[in-house]
């Protein structure tokens, strides 16, 4: 491994990332917001040659073949500039989580104990797509004073090296070191691998991206993961649903928009209502161009409905699909979704509080919702004001992650001699 | 995989656990303090049999050539089963972490926000030795609202069988699943594999024992681990230092007790302390039978002081030895923490509110302890009143572990139609 000059490299970046946290965790909220703001100003300013570098990156990926929707995630044009320069403008006003006593007490011998939130160190971002998101993570890391080594998709490479470069040579002009904002090689898959690896030398790696990223991070990784981002989430219909109500939230949660993680994958119909209900949501959704894929009472309700299978149930489409089934209790909604869920979202429309609690504590998600629409786990929407992604697993973190969600803690401990 | 039988097993045993720890995560405190006190009157009530088993395991071990410190460990008696049967019933006194509002807020379109604790549902425990452990975890998972399955050392089988039957048959008595407290085998590794590779099916994995263990399973879990308790931990003596309160400081941090975590293992002294301070520790130290790996100013202090090598300040002795070398500053004794600790527990010993500030701020440990004793990170002595170990990584918890950190959270939203 330590032959490898890809290992290397990473390796060596992560030291220069270590010791250049050192002097980020002791900067005062002052510098680094400074720092921010102008890091924003100079995307703002340099948006001539960001967008010269992404047209070579979309240049290249047209020629390979790329579909059309996937090239428009990778364009930019001056307003996305402009949009993630105002991103990171946000999280300068956003509160330093780094000093926040989390708890505190003198205890009986006289110790004065204080768990104090402290920066993570160095965090590893591998993420596909989007070159907005190298400018939101450097800009997350850099508040939460963690300097960060980012691994985006070859693809976007010409993109992300302009915004790295940019806002690296922001960061230095305010006294602060370029190494905390990295990008890392992503020719191939070594710099990923070794990134995952360089347990020790980096202290928490977030995968973002498809299924497939997330799972390979999750298997290789020895450095502690945040897993993010997969959503199969769940509306359920109870017998007792405003189905107005219903109707709205099935379709903003469909539909609204369908590439992110919490839109809504798959609609559970009480048998109660289903006579009702289904055509109804059935039609306004093949309105909209919903594909659906039901059992036999959707299928019932229009020719348009395809026979749902068992793999219909565990996908998260990203698209106008949708998986549907009814089920004859709560209970059965909950197991539905206990089998079949990833975990991230599930809304319930109910106007019966003993059953929005059944299905609140018999879920096991991130985030439930009452009659409210699964489009709304944001961490935006939730008010952190900024989002690194959004964590499916129990571990440190579960839902959307802001500022807090990047840093750990520490016990400092004061006394006057005493012993045990 | 699948056809292996200690997979297979492992997974059922797995299954249940979730199915089990269902019902336990709708159980009110009530249930659950009654379970585990009887639990503890169960283990009182069998000391008989749980002495017994435990024989036949210290006999065996014996036989095997195991040294005497080991089997002390491995020994229990009527007082041993009487103090972890106390402890369960102090479980049971600690308030229930599960249902705590973490934070709420009203969102600006009306939605009501609230971050919920609940339980992480299937915890794996793999540890070694001492057989009150499993009794600690049992309860304390329990009580935090988890199944558990513990893997323990195959030397402590039969005391770990004779003490989960107990507990497991009380908990069932008092309605709950005994599925709650399971033990798995361990005849050879392929148990503790299964466990560390179950991910969907296990939510958290917490390796306890020697470093090797704690290695082998940060390197093969793809379940999330909190790497626990290897404490190479250190005190540094300033020269701003009160030489009375560092001696009974370092003397106390080394000699309390050596097996533990929390025990001094490297010793750094100021240079411009060094002529007084060296002597003095020195003697002090060699009189309690403590062999000091000293550099050449500890070495010139008394003939019986051992020539120091790199090893020597990584290592965790656990035994009557300590690494020692004296700084030219508190800078210096930063850099040497940085680069041998393994981010335990470090003291400083100073008047100096400055040289304190630095020293806390510089180091990168779960707790440092500013004119104290390393021996306090412990659970118990920051009023935790339980603890199941001390983590050493800075995902999800760090330093000691209570019940809230056997905890995760959901976001519970709350809303009369809001679509976006």
């Amino acid at each position: 491994m330590q032959d490898d000059p890809v290992t290397q490299h990473v390796h060596d970046a992560a030291r220069r990332a270590r010791t250049a946290s050192r002097q980020l965790a002791t900067a005062t909220r002052h510098t680094k917001d400074a720092a921010l703001l102008a890091a924003a100003d100079a995307l703002v300013e340099a948006t001539g040659s960001i967008l010269e570098a992404n047209r070579v990156d979309v240049d290249r990926a047209r020629a390979a073949g790329t579909p059309e929707n996937v090239l428009d995630r990778l364009r930019l044009d001056a307003d996305r500039v402009a949009a993630f320069a105002d991103g990171v403008r946000d999280v300068a006003g956003l509160p330093d989580p780094v000093g926040e006593v989390v708890r505190g007490s003198v205890l009986p011998n006289g110790l004065r104990l204080q768990q104090v939130r402290v920066p993570m160190g160095v965090i590893g971002m591998i993420y596909e797509g989007r070159p907005n998101v190298t400018a939101d993570a450097a800009a997350i890391c850099l508040k939460a004073g963690s300097a960060v080594l980012l691994r985006g998709s070859s693809s976007a490479a010409r993109s992300n090296r302009a915004i790295v470069d940019v806002m690296a040579g922001a960061i230095a002009g305010c006294g602060l070191p370029s190494d905390l904002v990295q990008l890392l090689p992503s020719e191939d898959r070594a710099s990923a691998t070794a990134l995952m690896r360089a347990r020790g030398l980096v202290d928490l790696v977030i995968p973002r991206g498809g299924a497939g990223l997330i799972r390979t991070v999750v298997q290789e990784s020895t450095v502690p993961v945040i897993e993010t981002g997969t959503g199969n989430c769940h509306v359920y219909v109870d017998a007792d649903a405003d189905l107005d109500m219903a109707e709205a939230i099935v379709l903003n949660s469909k539909t609204h928009r369908t590439s992110v993680c919490n839109a809504a994958e798959s609609l559970l119909v009480h048998a109660d209502v289903a006579e009702t209900f289904v055509p109804r949501i059935v039609a306004a959704l093949v309105a909209r161009g919903v594909t659906i894929h039901g059992d036999a009472t959707f299928r019932a309700a229009d020719p348009s409905v395809v026979a749902v299978t068992e793999e219909d149930h565990a996908t998260e489409y990203l698209d106008l699909d949708i998986s549907a089934a009814v089920v004859g209790s709560v209970d059965e909604a909950i197991e539905h979704v206990r089998t079949y869920s990833s975990g991230h979202t599930e809304a319930i429309v109910t106007s019966s509080m003993a059953t929005a609690r059944r299905f609140t504590l018999g879920v096991d998600s991130a985030a439930v919702m009452v009659n409210a629409s699964t489009r709304f786990t944001d961490g935006g929407e939730f008010g952190f004001g900024a989002e690194i992604g959004i964590s499916t697993q129990k571990l440190h973190a579960r839902g959307p992650m802001g500022l807090t969600e990047m840093t750990t803690t520490t016990y400092l401990v004061e006394g006057d001699g005493q012993i045990r």
